[in-house]
């Protein structure tokens, strides 16, 4: 099958909003093995609408389009697809139906231009809104051209929770069901390595054919998608353990977990698993561990609490660290790094003590040290861990963001090596 | 001028990454006042980017393509261009020093594929690229085809830092030279009045064709963006403050700032201009309110020092809240946030304590109450002041995000009316 995806909203064209929706049926044609070759925008125009249309079906023959199926005037995609291929457009009563309940439901008036939403292509099916008042349709035009082999139009609403609720409950088991094929992706998640060094360490697996393997970039980690097709789930488990034992071998030192783990939800549920809990005192993250810490569901269990300890003075009261000491050493050290850990473990008795200090920029402190310079240190009951970091002159929230991945990281191994 | 955007690279229709490119392109054009009609995506083919460009000449007079300037065989873009134009390329000396150069600076090696980015059809101009390896070209094509008038295509790479430096640098004077137009922007950013409220209020001037306003919705707040366009940058300016002027007289209450500003960077800058310093000791929002406060540059002169108190033995140690009040009241309670506030006050001696507890789910505290209950409680010198939110039941990370707008609002309007 080749795909291609038409998004449909002048409001694009102006830049008022981010093609999120592309971006997302990209990846998810992806996983189903279904090449896309093209995205194009053009705005709630019918004449333009209609050259894209022609230019689509005579290249790909799946056509997903998003956008314009509302209730308002410029909402044109459906009427403009029958008028292109001189359809007649009649009510689909259980959509009216269902908008009908929609409004009943919400305790809202419905105006009678919802009553177009429930209008479609005679020869289309309906493709259900589960959560908004906009069906889509599914419709084979290709009796319309002069192919021999289907040609799918399918249309989705602008609005991308709704989009993605009738792609996963409708479109995508359609498709699946088209090929008669199963699709299964495991995706491992690294940290502490680079992309191009990942793909060079695991190269002889990028060319598989089946399962397929392709490394990701993502915000200072990255990752390797597996996707298995063949006829049944169970021997696409199988193809995936065999090529995720192979990458393990070579590189599972880095993986840090799998498919929507993040740094943040795999070292909180160590946390929660081992009933250990925790308190942090940072300085140049300025609260990004804390919130980093207590941004999923029950935190309350593990995370006792964290200081931001921007000033000398917060140091010294909050955490009672000596003056002696900072003044001996500089607010950016590893001793200072290590009293933090330790005073603020001692202060909520907790199992884990997190201590950071560091220079995040753009400018130095009074002892010149770099900006980048960071210490990271930890204490996990009675022993503990520092480390320094050199990030180098790189933005703010760069050196912020990669300080908190690695602190994350420490806190993860530590746990896990314990 | 007609303007359309073309995305060239496989791992855009792969779904690997998000087209902000063209979305930061497309807000360009539009404040540039030039009217752009498609966006599309084609993988790295030339074929297929030659079907593009095609269509594209026939219906655009501006075309801007971004991705595939690299160095590896599969960037293809401006190569691609002089075959369909049966261009002769050259190699651009200039170009070639400075990718020399940049290697040199960062001591690494180039290797033979980066000369290669130093070719450019004959009759184009380059497009110098200021941060990176790759320049693009500025080519009018109109002499290859039937046009009368120009047909201008500019090529950018696909990092968008690269992309972005090079667009401002070059291409939109370029662009404006064109025109022999000026065009001014100024945006106001309002907090506390939803986008369709705002556009109520205003609904007069947005049909005003000359300066144009255009309502634009954000995370939690909006923005008026004011546009004119003239034969001075003066009038402009008299323009934009007339309009501005019927603006305020109307939602002035909900302006918090224009242009880049953000509720961090408007309220830490009051800060710093009336030397006044701050401390936070915050328990649902996690550490939020401390990092937005950190994220700029300069912070330490005013942001004294946090506390996350996620428990209540926090909250005792380091707050020194007593345990009768907590019992009494509960943690979640408008009596401990300002005990919060005024006890963070005290041990930092900073002018302004701020305290925050409230529940952001998804489960409630063993009180029963709400989720989404929020109170802030801000001390500034001996006056304090608290609010109680009620967010109601939505995504956590939802109910931490708005509790730290409010509460950075709140702090800028209690320094602006001290």
């Amino acid at each position: 099958m080749k795909a291609e995806i038409i998004s449909i909203g002048t409001e694009l064209l102006l830049g008022q909003i981010l093609n999120s929706n592309t971006h997302w049926l990209s990846n998810e044609l992806n996983k189903l093995g279904i090449d896309c070759y093209y995205h194009t925008t053009v705005g709630d125009n019918p004449s333009r609408i209609k050259d894209i249309i022609k230019a689509a079906i005579e290249r790909s023959d799946l056509i997903i389009t998003t956008g314009g199926l509302g209730p308002t005037p410029d909402d044109l995609t459906v009427e403009t697809l029958a008028e292109y291929f001189n359809e007649e457009m009649i009510l689909c009563t259980e959509s009216l139906d269902h908008i009908k309940e929609f409004f009943r439901k919400r305790n809202r008036q419905m105006v009678p231009s919802n009553e177009k939403q429930a209008l479609y292509p005679k020869t289309a099916s309906i493709l259900p809104n589960p959560v908004g008042t906009a069906p889509g349709i599914i419709w084979d035009v290709s009796p319309y051209t002069e192919s021999e082999t289907s040609i799918y139009i399918m249309t989705f609403p602008g609005v991308p929770s709704e989009m993605k609720a009738m792609w996963l409950e409708t479109a995508q088991p359609f498709l699946l069901q088209q090929s008669s094929s199963h699709l299964t992706i495991k995706e491992l998640k690294f940290f502490g390595i680079g992309e191009s060094n990942l793909a060079e360490q695991v190269i002889e697996h990028l060319n598989s054919p089946n399962p397929t393997v392709a490394p990701l970039a993502g915000k200072n980690e990255c990752r390797l998608r597996i996707t298995a097709k063949s006829e049944s789930p169970q021997k696409n488990i199988q193809m995936i353990e065999d090529m995720e034992n192979q990458i393990r071998e070579k590189v599972g030192e880095y993986i840090y977990g799998i498919n929507d783990d993040t740094l943040e939800s795999v070292t909180t549920q160590l946390l929660k698993d081992q009933n250990l809990t925790i308190a942090v005192a940072e300085s140049c993250t300025g609260g990004l561990i804390s919130q980093r810490l207590t941004s999923l569901p029950g935190s309350s269990k593990f995370f006792m609490g964290g200081v931001t300890a921007y000033s000398n003075k917060s140091k010294e009261i909050l955490l009672d660290i000596s003056s002696e000491i900072l003044q001996a050493y500089g607010a950016v050290s590893s001793q200072v790094a290590e009293a933090m850990a330790q005073n603020i473990q001692k202060i909520h008795n907790t199992n884990i003590g997190v201590g950071i200090t560091g220079i995040a920029g753009p400018t130095s402190d009074n002892t010149q040290k770099p900006i980048g310079l960071v210490y990271v240190s930890i204490c996990i009951e009675d022993s503990i861990y520092t480390h320094e970091f050199n990030f180098g002159s790189q933005k703010r929230d760069s050196i912020t963001w990669q300080t908190s991945q690695e602190c994350l990281n420490l806190i993860r191994k530590l746990i896990q090596t314990k």
